[in-house]
């Protein structure tokens, strides 16, 4: 099955990793894939633009379905792949509930991360204010306090919502960038506990963005949030 | 099954007309509800801060189970009650990835128009710009050409991602709320014929935003996007 789908992704980018996590999991090693450079805009080119218009990545391809959001790729791939691999998606309405409740959530956090780490990118140098990038910096921070009470009794196999499940699929890359950019693990205990306990996961090992090998904890946008 | 759940919703909250279409769609009409005030702040009420430690609405719960998410909430209605009313997602693995796809793209329409329609809400009186609001305005601009193009060939009973789906659930409400604020039918007439189809739909009629009756067109935000 793997031998017909296709990746197109950045390194570093964060809807990205989620794709190949989703892939890892679902034991659908083997699909091809191709690297494509952020810094030589090669997003922007005829080969992303064929499968994603909006000239961004994932662009992911199983046959002739496209799907290039990240997060309906992983609802994709874990509905057509069910019963193989990790089961993303718990059948307990309880436990099923909580899975898409934090998953949705994890979109919020990856937003407030973005604002407060890469607020020079998103709003051009003229409209940028101290204030404002203080404003998106206290906004993560009441984002973060939430998610370290949702990880109160985190623990081996007890992730964001149980198991791993989707949940993590979109949770741990936000860590993951939360920390290489600096964020305190003091001020964030829980936080760090979440992703001391999942960095070692083959899925997580195996689809690590291959440039962090080299800079990883070398970012400091968000060491004093 | 209805009567186990209870929502707080707000009138003109968006992620609250997701969720009540998709009890409308899955016959689940009967659950108890009540209209909170934005105006009156209280979405920061207790009774709201006990579901929903955001001070957000919707605070949805079925049973003892909490969905805030409105995305969340609608896939979780739709996987536990999936042989009752509207099938929101089809078994058919095309099709269903073009739900995921539509109907996660529709979250990055909402995004926009909330940028282009509330700039001065969203940004505080000190950091606004006339530059700033005109390049929300212009990728509002170019989202909805986009989605122009996803609409080509709209007709009755073919809309979003193909039969009314969880597609629709989440870009209903966006196509009304752009022309509840402005938006030419004339420069996006294929949104319009969208818009006009579906909007005396049982369950879209029975949830039109209640404030809506008297004030729909009101608005002037979107008029010149």
């Amino acid at each position: 099955m793997a031998e017909s789908m296709s990746l197109l992704w950045g390194s570093g980018s964060g809807p990205c990793w989620r794709v190949m996590l989703a892939l890892e999991e679902k034991k659908l090693q083997g699909y091809r894939h191709k690297l494509i450079s952020f810094e030589k805009n090669e997003h922007k080119s005829q080969e992303v633009l064929e499968i994603n218009p909006r000239g961004e990545l994932p662009a992911f391809k199983h046959g002739d379905i496209i799907l290039n959001q990240s997060t309906g790729a992983c609802l994709y791939l874990e509905n057509q792949f069910k019963s193989q691999g990790t089961k993303l998606i718990p059948d307990d309405p309880a436990k099923q509930a909580m899975v898409y409740q934090r998953m949705m959530e994890g979109l919020v956090l990856t937003e407030k991360i973005n604002w407060a780490a890469y607020y020079n990118y998103m709003v051009p140098e003229g409209e940028r204010h101290e204030a404002g990038l203080q404003r998106h910096r206290d906004a993560l921070t009441t984002e973060l306090k939430l998610w370290e009470g949702y990880l109160e009794n985190v623990a081996e196999g007890s992730y964001l919502a149980g198991p791993f499940s989707l949940a993590d699929v979109i949770g741990f890359p936000n860590a993951a960038y939360a920390f290489a950019f600096g964020l305190s693990p003091e001020r964030y205990p829980k936080l760090a506990k979440y992703y001391n306990l999942l960095k070692d996961r083959p899925s997580i090992k195996a689809t690590w963005p291959p440039k962090w090998f080299e800079s990883e904890l070398g970012f400091e946008a968000l060491k004093d949030v």
